[in-house]
């Protein structure tokens, strides 16, 4: 008997109604002949709740208290679950992380897993038990409670699918799948049926939050099917797998965008060679994310561009100025509340027009490119904030991204 | 270095700030040179918002998973106090019930401890830290949450004091000590000194609700000094312990009462010698707790009084009524209302005169006895519910405790 996993996130099961919802979709799977597990995370805003709390007694909370204290969030949610399946008459049982299986490196608020013990696991589904376990949280070998981090239910749910040799993971959320856009702001978007992991892994991080890239990744380098779908509606979602099995001819995927990004520009590095990398050590060790880099050299001097976010701009000139005499440069400039748009798909590693149409349509619209980037999946470009919805809109339909999938879909 | 195990209810827990106030206590035996284990209920009204969860999802939850969504509450307590024993300059490890090696028979709801394993436990305190155990849960050997019913905390405090010979297990709670009556009604209460384990467990059955009396009897059986203490003010509680170290010229020590009784005649039982077990059967199988028996026979009918709690009489006469043909009886009679006054002392036993004193008080004052019972340490009468608080001022005042314990407490 096939095996799949479906996880639920808080939003899914932020009332006892929801969660009685989450109960009937887990029924109709089990009820296709399948052994079901579910991974779910805590309800709706029980986290805020217990990080108030604790921020009530203290605003260094032990790394591993903070675990202790969060860990209980899923607890409540697989009780609540399972005594729903219960009483539609199911049979379940609801298992913490350690419970599970779950085994983590020795890290607190932000563990790896590193083995999934399955024994207990295959022998309640044996006896034809639907399995409710915790997502996000997991156990040390040496007893102590770890949870995962953000995205961490997602793993959670991967890890389990691919120990499990799952034929399926299904991620239950609050959107239908994934988009070849963000559909409040490009109305010819529409539902991919199916996207590579490497595809998903450049929308993931270009801020298509529906599925976490770490999840993505573990799926990845585990080639377990992942799927996207919702919560409530019965419809079909996207399916997340290797590309080979998608159709080659579309180029380009999807557009996602991203606001509030700073462009910022380090003048007169006084060391070419040493220069680049004390900027992005001491910019990484004030955990200051850097997105796109780009390197210019006049004859009279060295520059450095960088986008960071808006929130982090104050900071990063902070750290750089203190660090001025050791890393060696004139002054800096910043350029806030830009937008990044980028164009991503497998299909382009072997189109190498693709940016050059991307650029030309911008330019056709009269939109600047402040920066750009390119991966062998994507290309990004920073643009004005105003410019960011036109920009989005005229490359979805250059790249007939909404007929297209409408074909593909049938 | 001696150990002591401290613990703290869910009034005493109820907010972060009462949280810190326990931080505080606990420190302060820290300080005094000693190993500490706190073991802490579920924050204040916790248990209720699980429970009203769990009722909108079925009303007959599942066993196993009530303890799993029980157990939350603990943790919530364990993490938080830890978090401010932190914040106060202490080193502090939370653990829950199966990290705390409390290892309780394979039942639900209401588990027994079997065993503690200390192990670990001990090489936390070896370490010079403060262990801040879950109460009311643990673990059975094959790794199932189990919680441990009413009075649970108490008993998982008791149960961590005797495997760990720790020198006084401390019960902090709303009230500074155990009492010789409720100060409430008897102005003249006072706060005892010392009580020995059985006279404890006469006043815990009588509603003198401190100490749950399983917690009491766990003490008495592991020879565990226990001690009732305020979880706020900064006073000597009582402590509870062998009869061999107290006064042994107190014969009573205590005056308790409980209101909301009902006595229940059964009339013209037909078989004296099946009758009366049918009876109490029947009510057992049905969850009814009596209390006070009585039976009594004249030349033509056998009549059996007892006494249970006013919220049991309809299902009492129900239940007897439908066996009325098995048991073989003539007609029911209820009193409903009364209340139990009982003096408490294991003095009594060497002094046949305690009952005696105490029907001639009640006599004197205009009281009458509805029904008796006797024990080695205690006398107990049903009295009109008017009746109550002034018998128990009355035999308070006779049997001189006011005056008696200050003596005893200087």
């Amino acid at each position: 008997m096939g095996t799949i996993v479906i996880k639920f996130g808080g939003s899914s099961l932020s009332t006892t109604d929801k969660i009685k919802n989450a109960a009937k979709r887990i029924i109709a799977e089990k009820e296709n002949g399948k052994n079901v597990v579910a991974v779910v995370s805590a309800m709706g805003k029980t986290t805020d709740q217990l990080l108030t709390l604790a921020g009530e007694i203290t605003d260094h909370p032990a790394k591993r208290e903070m675990d202790m204290l969060l860990a209980t969030g899923e607890q409540v949610s697989i009780s609540l679950l399972s005594m729903a399946l219960t009483e539609m008459g199911a049979e379940a049982v609801s298992l913490t992380g350690w419970q599970a299986g779950i085994i983590t490196e020795k890290v607190h608020n932000n563990a790896r897993i590193v083995d999934v013990k399955t024994d207990h696991l295959e022998a309640i589904l044996q006896e034809g038990k639907i399995i409710v376990a915790a997502g996000f949280q997991g156990v040390t070998e040496d007893g102590e409670i770890t949870t995962l981090g953000r995205g961490g239910s997602d793993t959670t749910a991967v890890a389990l699918a691919a120990a499990l040799k799952a034929e399926r993971c299904s991620i239950c959320t609050d959107v239908t799948g994934v988009f070849t856009s963000d559909p409040r702001y490009v109305t010819e978007a529409r539902k991919l049926a199916s996207i590579g992991y490497d595809e998903m892994l450049e929308l993931a991080n270009l801020g298509a939050g529906v599925l976490h890239p770490r999840a993505v990744e573990f799926a990845k380098n585990h080639s377990v099917s992942l799927e996207v779908r919702s919560s409530i509606e019965n419809e079909e979602g996207t399916v997340i797998e290797e590309e080979a099995s998608m159709e080659k001819n579309l180029i380009v995927r999807g557009v996602a965008f991203e606001d509030n990004i700073t462009r910022m520009t380090v003048f007169g590095l006084k060391d070419e060679i040493s220069g680049l990398p004390s900027v992005f050590s001491t910019l990484a060790a004030n955990q200051i994310d850097v997105d796109i880099i780009i390197q210019s050299q006049t004859d009279s001097e060295t520059n450095l561009s960088f986008s960071i976010k808006d929130k982090d701009r104050q900071e990063a000139i902070d750290v750089l100025e203190k660090e001025k005499v050791t890393i060696g440069f004139d002054h800096i400039e910043c350029e806030t509340g830009l937008s990044k748009v980028s164009i991503v798909g497998s299909g382009m590693v072997s189109n190498p027009g693709v940016a050059a149409k991307m650029f030309a349509v911008l330019a056709e619209n009269g939109i600047q490119s402040k920066m750009v980037s390119t991966s062998e999946i994507k290309v990004s470009v920073l643009v004005d904030a105003d410019k960011m919805k036109p920009a989005a809109r005229h490359l979805h339909d250059a790249f007939e991204l909404g007929v297209l999938e409408e074909a593909a879909s049938k």
